[in-house]
């Protein structure tokens, strides 16, 4: 299985944090279009990475992270994604937040192994 | 129940964004600690509001907001959140990821009402 991190990149980059309540957490029709969305962002310029995790009550992060603001902004208006918004807004989500950040500091610890940059 | 969602606050303001993969999700001693945590950050200086999520196979994030870097380093050193992350490090964290990064938009949607910001 592909691990859940999205890879280590040195800062600074940017990460769209889409904090949000689902309504209908089993609706396959759900899965197969955040599926489809997850693929199709790996595929836009600026691209770095994407992690996601939801409790068994519906509440979630899916978070991704790009280069740029302007790598974030292409995305948001892919015909696609535009869709895929409109269908959460409509049928799936409860509620929502989407918070855009600059990553400024960044860093990470495996079991057997330690990467650096803790202060 | 009180809300998962941190509030609303305008940016700009600080992010840590905490992605883990843990060993033992269902560890008791681990969810009372996670809970004294959260209740201790609450009582800091410049803390804003936290959100988590967890997969069912241990995938997750905890997510806290700040005022300033400085409340974030001011929380990271605190004598009882040392302690904790050594446990993490040594008992609960198979792998973790650290991300600081500075809010610069956010926007909320809520079923009945929208608030916006968005672009």
């Amino acid at each position: 299985m592909a691990s859940p991190f999205a890879p280590f990149i040195e800062p600074p980059y940017y990460v769209v944090i889409f904090t949000n309540q689902h309504g209908a957490p089993d609706d396959a029709e759900y899965d197969v279009m955040a599926e489809e969305m997850e693929t199709l962002a790996a595929t836009m310029p600026g691209y770095l990475g994407f992690e996601a995790a939801r409790n068994e009550d519906g509440f979630g992060f899916a978070i991704s992270y790009w280069e740029s603001e302007d790598a974030i902004k292409n995305w948001k208006r892919h015909a696609d994604h535009l869709n895929a918004q409109r269908r959460g807004r409509s049928d799936w989500y409860d509620d929502y937040m989407v918070r855009v950040a600059k990553v400024e500091r960044a860093y990470s610890m495996k079991r057997t192994e330690k990467t650096a940059g803790d202060d």
